[in-house]
């Protein structure tokens, strides 16, 4: 009862402070983003401190290698972090921007104008540097924001927020415009999903687990992010040195993101000139192989992959394979394990480009390039919240504009309706 | 279980009736509803004969006035029916357009794409209208649809539902675009909204009791509708003539709707000289007023408002009258009480205007015109699905536009990441 009350005061103030805020001139905002950067490199020294006791408290728990890593920060990444909002600071102000409108017949003059949603929850896991980015963009957007991250990170992310906070009341930003969820009692997140008496959107950014959780019991508007089992099929007419490298860079040049290729197909008629070689080299770079029974029969290290392996998101260094009969088996087969995220054809056939792109149900879906451009960076926005895997508000990466909602404004001179 | 294995075949095809649908050439969508709209005018008597059956179980069930009239069609009504479907057609089709694209620097094409969400469910009450009003807009939108109307209409809502089914499966619209869900089972709905698998949306329309079920036990995205508890404030230095004819309208024209005004804030430097005209005008056409203390001595009629009025959305002859001090006044009382749907002031000060728009968060924001603007047709979108009170993915008057997503399609040669 008491840690409600807490959150419902937190949402109370970020709410106020969100009405402030959805005002603040453009200027305030980037000084004061400037400012965020300033104090991260300023108090860096107590920021790899606090930092150094989750990592600890993390090997200690035995938390995985990755794990670790996404936790740990280092003098580089502070300075990185403080280069993101240095870059949110430079991007164009979208709030106030006018749409479009239109003066009626019967003088209505009617604007569509986009303004902040208001106040956004993020719920979020180990890493420290989305307490950050997260501030950083909805403070850009006049969003108060309510920060949730996993307890691994808790003493990152209070001396992050406490960091965060004071240079932006310093800066001028309305107090209650960021706030941490400073308890790493796991009630805490089921009351946040509750709370749509305060809070306008929650994007929840992390495992499947998390994500699952929050689209079943919130209340509140959801943004779905970042689970990603994307697909490359190599078509019959692919350009075969091609497709290596794009199904090679896919899978491995970050494994451990959402973007990552998760599962090979690939057209029967080039499966044994192409995959022996392939599968040899994504074997080399340490990748563990998991195939149909046809694929396993093409290279001794390859496992039998079971039904479960099309639906995972492995997130390592794992690739399941599959062979296929044709594009019409791979689009069923995408159809069916797909979490619409990002979706790869190699191919030289027109037809089968065109079709590919327009009977595939994803947020971003390639012709002869790899899924691993599905970034807010990579896609020009200058920024990126996170990537959407719905259909709603936003879909595939998400920038400053995908944290705005919209107002109709309506100027009359007497009218009303008959 | 039975129920939910039929349910779940039925938005299996919807889903698979959707791929196909999205990519319907529009003047095959187009044909299609100009055929429904003949086959509904052709086969009206079968339809007036169903809606009888409603009409009488309904009376019978002693449902009010109200109601009856919502529920009750007549030639005429089936001829505006048909008419909107008409009208559909003629509007432009947004599938397929082109909402902007980049070529990057390492020579990525993306376009950014406008597509239909796949599987929409309507989930509304007594207005059979709704079945034929959605049917057609999801269809021009290239969406599947599930259709589940309140059991008061089903009579009726399956005879159009035949109809609309079978005009379009003549004009090549492929099966499982349109489906209605027959039985009136309340499990029905619960069921649909954990339906996430099969529907991408679920609009819900109706009373504030289904609204809330439906978001509150949803696990698909919900674009919430239509609760307006809608305010009109009459600053100190409004012209009070014009601001009697607004508010008059805005209560008087049509009760029943959500954009009607449910509560009056009137500035109390002019409550004494504008009021009692005001009043006695609204109690001449029916209205039964209710107000704070201070309303109450400007009129016999005035009966004390409580706490729980300023809450209430009548949809009816009932309005709910507070003198304020000035516009912070106002604009705090709107904050509190509205469900962010049409707010209007009413005012010669240019600040006030600029203020009151500028602060008031809600889908339409009014300056000298009557809140019963807030309407798809009247924004000149050319049809309307609802009216969204949530600042998720549409604010407003939706129409075609709102009922779709986007995709980007990424066209490359190679392109890899570093």
């Amino acid at each position: 009862m008491e840690l409600k009350q807490e959150l419902e005061a937190m949402g109370c103030s970020a709410k106020l402070a969100a009405r402030r805020l959805a005002a603040c001139p453009t200027t305030i905002k980037n000084v004061a983003l400037l400012a965020m950067a300033e104090a991260l490199q300023f108090r860096q020294a107590e920021i790899l401190q606090a930092n150094h006791k989750d990592v600890q408290a993390g090997e200690a728990k035995g938390l995985s290698k990755a794990l670790i890593d996404r936790l740990t920060l280092t003098q580089e990444r502070i300075i990185s972090m403080a280069e993101g909002l240095r870059q949110v600071s430079a991007l164009p102000d979208p709030v106030g921007e006018c749409l479009g409108g239109v003066i009626r017949p019967n003088g209505l003059d009617i604007k569509k104008i986009r303004v902040p949603f208001g106040v956004i929850a993020m719920i979020y896991e180990a890493r420290p540097n989305v307490t950050v980015d997260a501030a950083g963009l909805c403070l850009k957007t006049g969003n108060a924001v309510i920060l949730r991250g996993g307890s691994e990170a808790i003493e990152s992310n209070k001396v992050l927020a406490d960091i965060l906070i004071q240079a932006a009341s310093k800066a001028g930003i309305p107090s209650g415009a960021i706030n941490l969820v400073e308890t790493t009692d796991r009630e805490a997140v089921n009351l946040i999903l509750k709370m749509h008496r305060y809070i306008d959107v929650i994007i929840p950014r992390g495992g499947a687990g998390l994500i699952q959780t929050v689209v079943e019991n919130s209340t509140v508007p959801v943004i779905e992010t970042g689970i990603g089992i994307c697909h490359t099929f190599v078509d019959e007419s692919a350009d075969l040195a091609m497709a290596a490298d794009i199904a090679f860079n896919a899978k491995v040049s970050r494994p451990g993101v959402c973007n990552s290729m998760e599962t090979l197909l690939v057209h029967r008629k080039v499966a044994a000139e192409f995959l022996p070689k392939l599968l040899e080299r994504l074997a080399e770079a340490g990748v563990e192989l998991r195939g149909c029974v046809e694929t396993e029969g093409l290279h001794p290290l390859v496992k039998p992959a079971n039904e479960q392996d099309w639906a995972t998101e492995y997130l390592d260094y794992i690739l399941s394979v599959k062979v296929v009969a044709d594009l019409t088996e791979a689009i069923a087969h995408i159809d069916f394990f797909s979490t619409r995220h990002s979706e790869a054809i190699v191919t030289r056939d027109y037809d089968n480009a065109r079709r590919f792109q327009q009977e595939v149900d994803a947020a971003a879906i390639y012709v002869n390039a790899s899924t691993r451009f599905t970034d807010g960076f990579e896609f020009g926005f200058g920024a990126e919240i996170g990537i959407s895997t719905q259909k709603l508000h936003a879909r595939g990466p998400m920038g400053l504009v995908e944290l705005t909602s919209i107002k109709y404004l309506v100027s009359g001179n007497g009218q009303i309706r008959q």
